[in-house]
């Protein structure tokens, strides 16, 4: 957890109960700090050794976990105005020391990569629905590029 | 999907966008007729063969789907002034052909089962954070037991 982070991007714990049945893992509630609007939860399945990037939206945060699997995040900062502009930052997600909830605020460029030899899955809970107008897609993080996984 | 469902259970199926790179997993929106408010989102795991019932809860309803596994719910509807007492509603979720959001209704007895080999995971997307005291567990489903998985 002791990774500098874009300005606005949140890296928080969170709890994974476990049990020899099968363990409880938390994601948010509508009284964390990390909460604003509720508006879709869906889930990514990532093959491994996939590579998905570059995206950016305009509107929608993406607050993000990893119940499955483990996912390297890497998030690029090119936001002129931005207090860490230039900085490209790079964290792995996934049980068991790195339960974590990340949140993406809008503006920033990231990807992520399927870690390990099975189907990781992200969970994403969304401030808005999808969008499809309100991102876009690059081959290289903005004015940060190339990059190289 | 041709299943008696118990008064108030809803099942409605969920898009499985599939890629070669792994699919996306459609669970709830904001403008879901199937969303009321959010409380909570949190995943259950449950490694094969396990058994987790039964629970009933007094106010909490449960938007429930599986992204990874297939599991089987029990529904069990011992409210004696439902149009469908007494009805035992058994279910599988989980892709590819029964990637379906269940929603249970506080009042209902319900419990699962991971089908197959490898551990199963539940999301929960439920319309109040959890409080355990608005709960309750029990051996049998309530006036309806004994029942044999």
């Amino acid at each position: 957890m002791n990774q500098r982070l874009p300005e606005g991007v949140v890296l928080q714990p969170r709890r994974e109960i476990r049990d020899a049945r099968g363990s409880v893992l938390h994601m948010l509630r509508a009284d964390a700090p990390e909460f604003s609007t509720f508006g879709e939860v869906y889930f990514s399945e990532i093959l491994p050794g996939v590579v998905k990037a570059w995206k950016r939206h305009r509107q929608q945060t993406q607050r993000l976990i990893v119940p499955v699997g483990r996912v390297e995040f890497v998030i690029a900062d090119d936001r002129p105005e931005s207090p860490t502009y230039g900085l490209i930052t790079r964290l792995t997600l996934g049980r068991p020391d790195d339960y974590n909830l990340l949140v993406i605020p809008p503006g920033l460029w990231y990807g992520w990569r399927a870690l390990g030899e099975t189907p990781a899955l992200i969970a994403n809970c969304a401030d808005r629905p999808h969008d499809s107008a309100e991102s876009e897609l690059a081959a290289e993080p903005g004015a940060l590029g190339p990059y190289t996984w």
